[in-house]
């Protein structure tokens, strides 16, 4: 039985990117057009749209956008390649850490690069890729929630940190893909979500995106996993990634690194879940990811109001890595990767 | 040289007890006089006052309250005896974690029983006794700190959980107390605090008291401290405790253990600040500790405003119990006890 998700978090409708708004979830669940280049730009850096898988979709849509834009102001085929593809590489700059970006935008800039088309065959033709991008992602996911699923214990409580669910990808989830391909097998699951902050996305994104589609979801505060751990209560991890390098670390959102460690502890499997296309094999270990820095307020604030003393000072990553060996699996579209993932890795893409 | 904190939680004053507001801290720095026992109990049920220590002093100062009162209605002394125990005995239920409340109040108990006094006799020597608790609290304190400070490296960065202060004790703090005593001797040192949700009272209570007292501190969330042990930018941990099992297994605020747990994987120093009244030896393990359970709305609101979706599972317990191995040092009044815990407990009960 497959599992219906209710939610749709990026789709191109006609000329432009329909995304939910993920920075009023909880409180209200709302749509926005993204219509231009830059207001995608905007959106993926302002975190409207978010989750490594998602992001990457929002990359190739805007430049979609931008191509459109182009299609308006250029005559010369050779010239609106050259200025595409500078709108498409600054694209890749909107966030610094999720590969998947950099990856959507490079396909695309591929397609640029190879037409043979003229202007309007150039814009559709990216079209057609952003579209095609989007609902393989939906079928990326399903694998690789088919594949987690089989290592589910009956009966799990599935511990997940952030949000690598269908508000992080197209509509299914990595992550949370995982559990909704075990739930529809065995509905006696359940999922505790860390609350994840700075930005609180367990809290505010997997708490919601679980209850509109009927999953049993426990929200716990992010220093609480070990003691639910030492008492048996979590049966396994399992966690998105947002870049991963060669040898298997793993960058995911800030406070993952911590999970991976008490899980060891605890003797717990832990799991990232995630497409290809987050793999990095350019780079061979997690020394070599970017780590974004972000704003202060995020520490210092929750919904608008000062939580701490005047004059502290604050350090923000938003991302951490966990090394390889803390981790069981990588869970893919082409089955579950285990160490020594060097070479998993690279059998997986030669697939 | 001796470091001079601005801070003076709770004082006995009079004929009634007057404690720093905690529930309103970093928004407002107020002071509450407590003039009725009922109204302690409340105070201390509701975090008005916090802190093992400080709640062991609001614990007495309660009974003394009680004791005023019963004084008005009793003429019989041992009429007032058996009533005022009751309310002693009442006053230990107002939190169940913390044993320096326990502490406290079996020492005004035995005082009652003992007393040759009449009732008036009895509630001056259990405002006395209170007073001496109160003096002797701070002067324990900066034993801990001195004891502490010696193995805190040049220039070190202190990493803490939860709030183990001034505002946690008397006037001078256990963890904390710890970094006011090496910060007087190097002043190039400083602390990390995380967050601790859910109350934030590392957010809210440890960078205010820091910050008044002029010691650099950065705040955290609770999830970041491996990546910030990762990066080799955390020298030590020092926690404070609600109660300690003649093992050495510590309960303190849920989160601790977390912190434990990465504090080992990196081969840092983990170590709990916490007067010899916090040791539990009639237990012996931390199995045994009781863990209080805290209310939902701890975890899914945040200054009045709910974080996550409707409809989710809350389990909030308040605190964890870090087993001892992950105890580099129990630092108390006595030194510096180190493992095996069950033998450095009992000498340090018998010095």
């Amino acid at each position: 039985m497959e599992f219906k998700s209710k939610i749709k978090t990026i789709e191109w409708v006609d000329n432009y990117s329909k995304m939910v708004d993920q920075t009023v979830i909880p409180y209200e669940y709302k749509f926005i057009n993204v219509t231009t280049g830059d207001n995608m730009f905007h959106a993926i850096r302002d975190m409207i749209v978010r989750g490594a898988p998602a992001i990457g979709i929002a990359g190739a849509h805007g430049i979609v956008l931008y191509a459109q834009e182009g299609a308006k102001k250029f005559t010369n085929v050779e010239d609106f390649k050259i200025w595409l593809i500078d709108k498409a590489e600054y694209m890749k700059t909107s966030r610094p850490t999720a590969v998947n970006l950099m990856w959507a935008c490079q396909k695309q800039i591929e397609i640029i690069r190879n037409s043979k088309s003229d202007i309007n065959g150039i814009v559709e033709e990216l079209k057609q890729n952003g579209i095609k991008l989007e609902n393989e992602d939906i079928e990326i996911n399903k694998k690789i929630g088919d594949y987690g699923a089989e290592v589910v214990p009956k009966g799990a409580t599935i511990l997940t940190h952030c949000n690598a669910g269908a508000l992080a990808t197209v509509g299914y989830g990595t992550a949370l893909g995982v559990v909704r391909s075990a739930y529809a097998k065995d509905n006696t699951i359940q999922v505790f979500a860390d609350e994840t902050r700075p930005r609180q996305q367990g809290a505010r994104i997997t708490t919601f995106e679980l209850a509109m589609d009927g999953i049993p979801v426990t929200l716990i505060t992010d220093g609480m996993c070990s003691y639910f751990m030492s008492k048996g209560m979590i049966d396994m991890v399992v966690v998105g990634a947002d870049r991963i390098a060669a040898n298997g670390d793993t960058a995911n959102k800030i406070g993952t690194y911590t999970v991976a460690i008490a899980a060891k502890y605890h003797n717990i499997p832990f799991y990232i879940a995630a497409p290809l296309s987050t793999i990095d094999t350019s780079i061979k270990t997690g020394k070599e990811i970017p780590i974004e820095e972000r704003s202060h307020e995020e520490v210092t604030h929750i919904n608008g109001k000062r939580i701490c003393a005047e004059g502290v000072n604050i350090i923000n990553p938003g991302f951490d890595v966990t090394p390889h060996e803390l981790i069981a699996g990588i869970i893919t579209e082409k089955g579950i990767l285990r160490p020594d993932y060097n070479k998993s890795i690279s059998e997986a893409f030669e697939k």
